[in-house]
């Protein structure tokens, strides 16, 4: 049986997603909090590899054993939060049939970052939010954006140590808005390269400085130079936001 | 001299403003970094004593010394990061007379509690706002309200152990309003009793379960006794939103 779960979490105190031997990550955490529920082992695979920092306001992942005598799936987001810390949330579970892949089959995915610019930090958005304190032309930042949406090699804004060899990925939008002191940077892909939102997010900003021009974007993606790009923004105002899948009634037509 | 700061906190870490003998307060974190800042020993006053857990979006203090050579008040608010902790953020500084009292001249404080009243908990509010799963009706709550917009003796909404005497305060406002799953209790008065906002929001929580009736609260407040009034609900929701005080120009006279 396979259970199709969407969760949610603040990501400040795990080592991202991913189980790593000795960190505590936000897959090991729920693991343990769904065994305790359904009384077995369980395969635990997760919609995205988020870093260590980073937060998610949707999340899917599958859990997949030998599942008997379990709650019925509406009653989980109830019962979690006995198992869980206060972090993290159950939003909702659902049966699955066994050939939906979590990773494998997701359309897009829409990341946010939201960079707080003003004189000083509001302490409220401490390890939510990125502060700049300079002024950043937001307009400017947008233009930007808008050559990025294509279909492109983007290994320009791709850490080093990755071993991804297909670097090509398709930006489905990617947009910059101010509300009030609160720039949000929102992108949209069919798949991401490593810390490609918070190396996007760091050249938009050097745009949004006036240390880069929007025109430049073009030549810096084509370059496939790490180096042409801007810096590497902090996890704390990185959020996956939203996870389209291909076949969204394929996950919901084995539910029970 | 005698300088006035504007700080904003987040409550979740300390054991309340004032100074305690072991616990870490937001009295001594300020006064540590205050005096690091200005290289001298302070008196530093609040204009509240907030709870345990409780936050503040505007909280005034006075800190007073042999202040000589001290950077000037507009740099405080960008030096003091250096010397405090992320969840403390001083907003302003400015000098005032000695005859200013940051707690004796206060108008009215505005205090507000949030309610997030959903399911299940989102994760990006734990210890942000009190969770309350069961439906609310925030239009019978706001109707309470307006019977506790007035000068009386407000003892049913003081929690037992308190010393004070004179029980009599005047609530200038009190309302209540939904936006989306939030449910905001605003109310400001010239004075708080002992936990008066948590068991006021308590009492107001059940009148939006239909387990009391709006009419009831001018017997709840005549009847003078805390058992009438509703629970105490937890410091997590509780903000510091607003100070007035009585002579602001007063306060800023002795600018230099």
């Amino acid at each position: 049986m396979k259970i199709l779960f969407e969760i949610s979490y603040v990501g400040s105190a795990y080592h991202g997603f991913q189980v790593q031997k000795t960190l505590p990550t936000v897959q090991r955490t729920v693991q343990t909090a769904l065994e305790k529920i359904y009384g077995c082992p369980l395969l635990v695979s997760g919609c995205s590899r988020t870093d260590a920092g980073v937060h998610a306001r949707r999340f899917f992942l599958t859990a997949e054993g030998e599942i008997c005598d379990a709650p019925p799936c509406e009653a989980i987001p109830f019962i979690a939060p006995r198992y869980l810390p206060d972090d993290i949330a159950v939003l909702s579970a659902r049966n699955v049939s066994d050939d939906f892949h979590v990773r494998y089959d997701v359309l897009y995915k829409e990341y946010r970052y939201f960079i707080y610019n003003a004189p000083h930090m509001d302490p409220f958005l401490s390890k939510r939010a990125y502060h700049f304190p300079k002024p950043l032309d937001e307009h400017r930042m947008n233009r930007a954006a808008q050559y990025l949406c294509k279909r492109a090699d983007f290994s320009s804004y791709m850490a080093k140590g990755s071993d991804v060899i297909d670097t090509v990925r398709e930006i489905k939008y990617c947009t910059v808005e101010r509300n009030g002191d609160m720039i949000t940077v929102k992108i949209a892909a069919d798949g991401f390269l490593y810390n490609m939102v918070r190396i996007i997010s760091g050249t938009l900003l050097e745009v949004g400085t006036g240390a880069k021009n929007p025109e430049e974007i073009d030549e810096i993606t084509s370059s496939k130079r790490r180096e042409r790009a801007g810096r590497t923004l902090p996890p704390d105002g990185l959020y996956l936001w939203k996870v389209e899948y291909k076949n969204p009634d394929g996950a919901e037509q084995n539910e029970e």
